[in-house]
């Protein structure tokens, strides 16, 4: 007689279908059951098969593994030969049975293996596990890329970000899904259920992730946001304990200072672009005071690519240069600030992208390159990626689409006046960046 | 600071980007902006332009959608040369580059519209919406149904039995699903909210419905279930007011007497038997005492071949059965068992499966033919289709997968002693059914 | 292993104890029961003697109910000279042990076994109605309104505003819920589902109702809301279904236009005034173009009122009164006016309030008699209750506690600038009101 | 548009009341506005006046605390003068209006007080903690147990067991609950977020926590459950993380091992026998396999009355149990297991109640006394409390109701077979117990 709850009935409907999982083992090989389930046998008993094969799947060693892999690339391909007849065939009668007959066999077989083990609740998870063992193959066998293929088109279907959910993650949240986010955190790692607490409970800290309805429990991506009275140039500082958090009135800026994908076997399906969008949205709604969004974003590759500079420049420029690497004074914040601007603008890879991969993903989102922070971050893991260096990446709601058209269009990179005086006031010779 | 909830989540989700739709209008033609979708645009703009897509498409008339669905079926096709190209080379290297570019120049360009659209939020719906437009548009140009490949490809991934989600549907449920319960009622009319309430409160009804979590106001398909003592053969009793509920303990049977599809854009993704299966779990759980899971289902298209039998039969044969469709008693009842069982069990489509569909339904399901009831239906929709018979088909958990099996490899149809016996005791010599 | 949904846990505790309730039968009487559960018995026996109670009252015809009641007003009442030794002691000692019997004994026992039989989860319910029924007994017994204090006391302890939860009542809303809406509507009739939904779904309305989390499925008071575009003057325009809706932007203003209490067992326990102050507030928020708050109320008597004035004043200055009342047109409604305005603001209770029992309730919550309408309801109803007249009382949030304090001290009441003009400008000589 | 929740309603009701507390200081002197809050002042003003005086509370210190609770108990107090006449009048006239005002005099002023402090919404935390203050206070005053009996009254009212909810506790629960969780543990202790998961996580632990709807984010009481193969009598093997969980099968023993009050200021406000009926019940249903029902309990106060034994007994009977003291073995073993039962059954108050006041809840909730363990808790903490003995009461729910009568009518304590065999076997002659 109750009410149900959505939620509960989706986790439920997943739950008891993986709970049903007990049934007796079938002894038939992998391989074969892959036949059997492709084969036309009704939906109860593709089902029990599916199940039993990701049962048996979960019981495969590293080298199991690699041959059913094996498997699914030669004897679940497609036939080429087959393919050529029929799009002969279409081209000369562009009748609907015919694409329906081509469309079906330049499809390989083994994507609709994967298509019907999906269809059990709750195996989505599993075939996501499923992919991260491919990548480990794929290491040692290349041609183990056209499963890849396989994942890569279902995953983008299933994955569509019309299907995901944000939700805000506070101390409200499960512990399960909390536990997540201390395990995932990939930027400014979470060494405790306390230091969780700090990221989450203050009112000047937001936290965001998105999910998919079937996995409700597994976040993909999260977004850490910290709220502050302007942009702020130093990470170490944004997460003091003790800093004196802004009043709600001054908090005009909202900070991005930590993005990490959950989902090792989603790699190539990106979130991060949509959920920087509707997280934006929804702090325009609920906090209507804040005018300002923008990263506080590590630089990872700087240093290798500075260090490369040093052994090619001039002693007389090398020298300054590494003694404003070790004295942090305003003298040498003003040159490093060009190294790091350079860098990031001007250093690009052969296709014409910047070769910091940070600020492809956000300067592809319609970001600017606002300010750059010579000393951001003192933390040894920020030494050792980028001698400190940090970066806020803008994001105005107003110019998005224009910066991203310039981005992908001829390569334009936006930037804030002062970066742009910056770059044109003295501007630096490199070595051929060649990455 | 709230714990938030997810249906709330992924309602407010869907709406919120539904609501930004009021952008200015793209006076672009909706043809360029399919071909803009396509292009690499970044996803902020594609959003847009996905946007202005649906809004468009939703303000053309059927002249004006039939004359985009022929620009769709032809302007973003496949290149067939291109593709047999491709396979010919994937077929001497086999390289996952080679497959990748093929099953890319193999899928039509279309497909590709379909999925970008779906992105936003919401559009699911409206793309189902479309599909049933596409099934107008086919009626005068089956050239057309190249694009429901796309659709149909598309939607059978996106409607992932694996993704569906149960619920109970009673008087506690949301308005705005209940109107639509009624709305779609298909087999035994609805026809106030007040035969609504009947429906559902009685402690001897319950209702079970399919949702998608990206539609989840819209049920996909649901089933009626009354509970009773013993097998009913009677669907005016079954349902009359004044009947005499059976108290749980006695309630030993689960009679499925309604299952209604809700989404004619979803005509050939099949949700029936993962429904039934389903909703037998739960109610195995939920009310241990049931016994026995049954229908009590129509025949429609029964009266139609009884027709044509008594056209040809010799009168001295036609001239009982006619007696016995207007004067029910047991002879005439016993005569008419024979035949509707023989309609059910003996005729045969050229596929060898049988020529009801209701009953291809339950039988490839894994039910039987339990018993006929020659006047189960007494209403005048039931005179129309079958002269009033009705049967039940019975699912016994226990057995399903092997009348799976019997009915899709050797088409046997499995039936109870009853029927078995009846249909042997005096065997029926029918004309020629050619449907 | 759900997350469980607190409504769910909440429905269910009160659902699964309310299920139990078919112990066998317990024979004693039910004033027996009642000793006994006042008597020492722990609480797992107590429950079940509660239980007995309640069930044995559902079984009692109004003669037995009036024993009962009768029994709980002499038979577990105070003993006076009990109280009387105890205050005596008291007075003398000043020890809390003293003045603990005193309490004791100072407090009907009845009121304890109110409290216990409320011990069941679910119970709530059953007291409520249990009051109504004294209610219809005290009509002919005014001495068992000794009882009423008792529930009286608990009632507002137990309703207390503190406990109680708004929610937004709309077409998503459980059916449940909605059909008690349809059926306690008590200003402006709801007499269909699909009369309900046009106060519900369209964009400028909204509905609130109060719930106790202890009849989470029972609304205690809701109140109807249209938004429109200025004060409106008549119901009938407001709830035309043809009406054209301000756009978003051009509401401004809130009308409650219907306040409806639920539960006659309640009588007494005033929800209204947190329930508009909230409703305010919550509006202000999620809507915050709105600049006005103001009712569009009926007032009962007026006509009644008028009627009286119309025997006793001069024929010269009855008749065009009487013409006004049947010929509305701008000079008819000029002269109307004064006569509501005057009717509201002068026309007094012996205790110097006003007469009007609605104008008592929204003045009583610091509104101000803002606009009177001659003609605001032309409905039948309208006219028997007031000549088709209606009035707007404005909520000034900003002047709220100004005027209610005004109107609490002094019986002071506050008018717009029109109002107090119109009564300024030529007041009216009427008959003593004796009301 | 969105179907809301009831708990975010609850809370949203809750939250948004308590933010709005930011309104400017009132400089009335606290007591003045408790005069306020008691005259005739309208909803609105009465809210705005509660709120100073709880923020005007909470910046008190110890020692204006207790001069304001000195004021509520003489300045807020009866009359007691008045309350006689009133009685007395009553006693002649038994009419309703002279009992309303008796019982309205009979009742201490501060009473109201305390009832409209509880209307605001949130506020019921607030009084909770004001309690706790007032333990402080009495410590030193005992007069101002006075006030202690209007929270005592009022709270009995506002979180009656009919009021309260029971929710599985799991690792799908809000953090914010689970770290109360951890913290009011108190008889197990839970040292870190990775201690609770083993208490949560596993399949073979449960949680139950009854919460107030008004208080939806704080427990009130807590209890843990092992699932057990029969019954244990070690509670370091039932916590240990490397135990053998029993399957589910075999698991037919509900051990409750664990409870814990978590609110302070609701002292004397009885949770726990409801809990464990109620949780019994909840097992009951989830878990049909489970057929024992059992506490695993400490002794608090055995060690304490064994050493007075000790001090008192012939030597030669003293020396063997101070052997067995140390040296557990089968013999020892079986001698303390006398020395524990006795202590349990026949070591009574002066009002014959056990002296044990664990044993006094769980006898008076209707449990036996099962089995002891003289070395069930190894820990330091069980050694210092009793030596280490444990005791498993049984909760037959079958029995509980004829337990519980026989303890509260005639102090009978119902033991186990095995405990009576003990007891009968070989009686011990105690020196006389004085608690």
């Amino acid at each position: 007689m109750l009410q149900s709850n959505f939620l509960t009935d989706l986790l439920a409907t997943i739950t008891n279908r993986a709970q049903q999982a007990t049934t007796a083992r079938d002894t038939r090989p992998i391989e074969q059951l892959c036949e059997v389930l492709l084969s036309d046998i009704g939906d109860v008993s593709a089902t029990k098969v599916a199940r039993a094969i990701l049962q048996k799947y979960r019981g495969l060693d590293a080298g199991q593994r690699a041959d059913f892999f094996r498997h699914l690339a030669d004897g679940f391909d497609i036939d080429p030969e087959t393919v050529v007849a029929l799009a002969q065939r279409y081209g000369k009668t562009r009748a609907p049975q015919d694409l329906a007959a081509l469309i079906t066999q330049a499809e390989p077989r083994r994507q609709e293996i994967l298509r019907r083990l999906n269809r059990i609740q709750g195996a989505t998870a599993d075939l996501v596990a499923m992919r991260c063992d491919l990548f480990e193959a794929m290491r040692n066998e290349p041609s183990l890329a056209r499963i890849d293929l396989d994942f890569a088109h279902l995953f983008a279907s299933w994955f569509n970000p019309g299907f995901l959910v944000l939700r805000r993650i506070n101390w409200n949240s499960p512990a399960n899904i909390l536990e997540k986010i201390i395990a995932y955190e990939a930027v400014h790692a979470i060494d405790s259920w306390e230091a969780l607490r700090l990221r989450l409970v203050p009112e000047d800290r937001q936290c965001y992730a998105y999910f998919h309805p079937c996995m409700p429990e597994e976040p993909l991506i999260f977004v850490e946001v910290a709220l502050t009275n302007g942009i702020p140039g130093n990470i170490q500082s944004l997460l003091a304990e003790d800093r004196a958090a802004a009043s709600a009135q001054q908090m005009d800026t909202a900070v991005f200072y930590s993005i990490s994908n959950c989902q090792a076997g989603l790699r190539g399906i990106s979130f991060g672009n949509a959920l920087i969008k509707h997280v934006v949205e929804d702090l325009s709604i609920s906090q209507p005071q804040l005018k300002t969004f923008v990263t506080l974003s590590p630089i990872p590759g700087y240093r290798a690519w500075l260090d490369g500079q040093l052994e090619t420049l001039p002693v007389a420029e090398a020298k300054p240069l590494r003694a404003a690497l070790t004295h942090p004074d305003d003298k040498s914040t003003a040159l490093l600030r060009r190294y790091i601007a350079h860098y990031l603008v001007h250093e690009k890879r052969p296709d014409g992208s910047p070769v910091n991969a940070v600020a492809r993903f956000h300067l592809g989102n319609g970001a600017i390159v606002q300010e750059v922070h010579p000393h951001g971050d003192t933390s040894e893991n920020g030494q050792r990626g980028s001698y400190g260096a940090m970066v806020n990446y803008l994001y105005d709601p107003a110019k998005i689409d224009r910066n991203i058209e310039g981005f992908t269009t001829t390569g334009t990179i936006a930037t804030s006046r002062a970066i742009t005086t910056l770059l044109k006031s003295a501007p630096i010779q490199t070595s051929k960046a060649d990455t």
